[in-house]
């Protein structure tokens, strides 16, 4: 029998596994398309679910549409560690991102589990509902840490009433992601792992991320409102055209945080003319603007600073100007030590090179530390491409990442 | 019996009428949504049938779904003074605009009818399909006038999809728009009765409008193309964020104009985000941009220029760039000079004070003068808003305006 250190996993099974999820809603393109709750998304959770199952796993869905496989230990009462991420992704996005830490954990508890490792502790894997947010941002960990209100539910980032035909959809309710608030006591510790989304461990030659920090993120829409009128006969030095606000704005938010902010990030990520004609001056432009920031005091001011900015920019076109804070932002987050520490104790028992490094993109893993001890290990993502057909890591990089997150785990459990 | 002078429109039925028709596609905030072939638009066009047959006159509707009404003289060999406008609005328009001129003519044919005058000339009131250019931009007049070829019906302004669909919804036919087009053999002059659309009459306490020229126009969709990538990680400094040259292009755009081309316009009407997710960097923007100007060497000039400066746009934040031109544009203008007199005449025996100007926006009149010596007669617009509910004009200059063209018909008509 070998120690629980010369553990590893079945490679063979997991990149066979691997190919098989990602063809769920690939399209001939390359791209991904498999958003929260669409056909493909719920055909990939069913895959899952079944091979959960046929390995001997439990398996639950709770209130929030989260899936939780769970290998436990004897005791009904041992501590628990979960792992996983989501199998949703963004439009057109890769096939890693998400599903490496769904596909990781369920590894971990089949090789547990078919060594017979009678561990102190009850594994679980979980695929978190909606992480990328087609209907709320982080619905199933956000709902899993008692993070969402009715409040947040009533206005959500995207269109409300496409919540609610989603939710129906995915046989869940307001009510029923409340209740999937899960109880803090058993909670020993969440390990995500995820790739990179950047190319700083691929300029570093490095394996394994350890993540310190991860970004905190805020959403507003910003409207700037100006007049309707024929673009053939009003003069264009009366014109109260909203797009000039908008334009101004998506430029100088740009150069502000640049200028002012440069460890954060902010995305102007569409735009909605209104009415949208050719020949009619817009009335109304509908900016969807993100910003983060690893830093507290920075993201508060950041986002402060950015309204202003906006005001500054309709107070130059002669418009007016509505700021509509969204739901779902998240705190900057500074991960547990305890894990950072088991992260890179697995990783040098693997002899693999690492870095420590913050996450720019939020995740569950976030979301979770509201609940216990968080943290996270990043692999090599190539050329730092992310939610685009063109992300992608090397398989050996995804095992060494499914490798650590084992030995992570059992210096944990037994620690 | 009275002279022809003498004669004057039937105030009340015309006011009673233009109530009538103002209210069909109305909402209750005022705007007009009565777009081409819109539940409303069509409703609007059965109404002016029944009007037109209940007064005794022939009415017939040809390839393009122009509707034509006739007060044929009694010789069929007659030369043709033709008159009209649209019924047509802008989503979210006024009640003016398009149908003044087309209630207008229609009142013309009946108060010739009714007195019983013997006119040299056939009279025709027509209702031209789709000025606003909901499928195509002055679908029915350019028909008329042969001015669309199927290039242009392939690669319309709008969603071609669309305009496949909006012809078979209207009954007609990429053929039947080709047999629309008019033997210009009989035809004697079009002259176009038409809200002014901005101030000047108004400023100048003037109640008619000379229309001396009419804008040309130009459209064409620039996309500015750089790289979806995850707006978490990406560093701001090497971004491909299309929306940098879109913004940069929209104000730029403005002060061109201002600065080199005061005498033009520009108006950027919609942009659309791709993929338009507030985590996604944008990769692509589309703008539709329309460019307008009374004289013909400008008009060219201001097009290459606007390209161009397109091109430095996407330079600067090293995104790629596609230029779609579009059809439906129109050449600068100017209206017939023995036109113009027979206002200048007509306005002054009804001792009307007249300012000559020229049209921002483009008008049918602009493509029937490809068939005919064309011209227009403007009305004050309050405040100068078009393409908006708050388009207004007083009910008093719209009869002015009519009996303006009563006696601009009686004077080309006999001269």
């Amino acid at each position: 029998m070998i120690s629980n250190s010369e553990l590893r996993i079945n490679s063979e099974r997991f990149k066979k596994d691997f190919e098989e999820l990602s063809s769920i809603g690939r399209d001939p393109g390359g791209g991904l398309q498999r958003t929260a709750f669409s056909p493909a998304h719920m055909k990939a959770r069913a895959w899952l679910k079944a091979k959960a199952l046929e390995s001997g796993l439990q398996h639950r869905v709770d209130g929030a549409s989260n899936q939780i496989i769970r290998l436990p230990a004897e005791d009904p009462g041992a501590p628990i560690i979960m792992m996983g991420s989501h199998l949703d992704s963004v439009p057109d996005g890769g096939v890693f991102d998400g599903a490496l830490g769904v596909l990781g954990a369920l590894e971990v508890l089949r090789i547990v589990r078919e060594h017979g490792l009678s561990l102190p502790v009850t594994l679980e894997a979980v695929d978190f509902s909606d992480e990328e947010g087609t209907l709320v941002s982080f619905l199933g960990s956000a709902a899993m840490a008692g993070r969402l209100t009715p409040e947040m539910l009533a206005n959500p980032r995207g269109d409300s009433q496409a919540l609610k035909t989603g939710l129906k959809m995915a046989g869940i309710s307001e009510q029923s992601i409340m209740d999937a608030r899960r109880d803090p006591a058993h909670l020993l510790a969440f390990i995500e792992l995820h790739v990179e989304q950047s190319d700083r461990l691929e300029n570093a030659s490095a394996r394994i991320g350890i993540v310190n920090r991860i970004n905190g993120i805020g959403f507003f829409q910003v409207s700037f409102i100006g007049l309707a009128d024929h673009a053939g006969s009003a003069p264009m030095e009366t014109r109260r055209d909203a797009s000039l606000g908008a334009s101004d704005f998506i430029l100088r938010a740009r150069s502000l945080v640049m200028g002012d902010f440069p460890a954060c990030l902010v995305n102007v990520g569409d735009a909605v003319f209104l009415p949208g004609k050719f020949n009619i001056i817009p009335r109304r432009v509908n900016l969807s603007v993100e910003y983060r920031s690893t830093i507290m005091k920075e993201h508060e001011s950041l986002a402060i600073v950015l309204q202003q900015t906006a005001q500054e920019c309709a107070e130059r076109f002669n418009l007016d100007i509505e700021i509509l804070p969204l739901g779902g932002g998240r705190e900057p987050y500074e991960t547990a030590p305890e894990i950072q520490q088991a992260v890179q104790l697995a990783a040098k028992s693997l002899e693999l090179e690492t870095i420590t490094l913050h996450s720019g993109p939020g995740h569950d893993a976030q979301m979770i530390s509201h609940l216990c001890p968080s943290g996270m290990i990043f692999v090599p993502s190539l050329h730092g491409h992310s939610h685009s057909p063109l992300e992608e890591s090397r398989m050996e990089d995804c095992i060494h990442g499914v490798n650590t997150l084992l030995q992570s785990v059992l210096r944990l459990a037994c620690s």
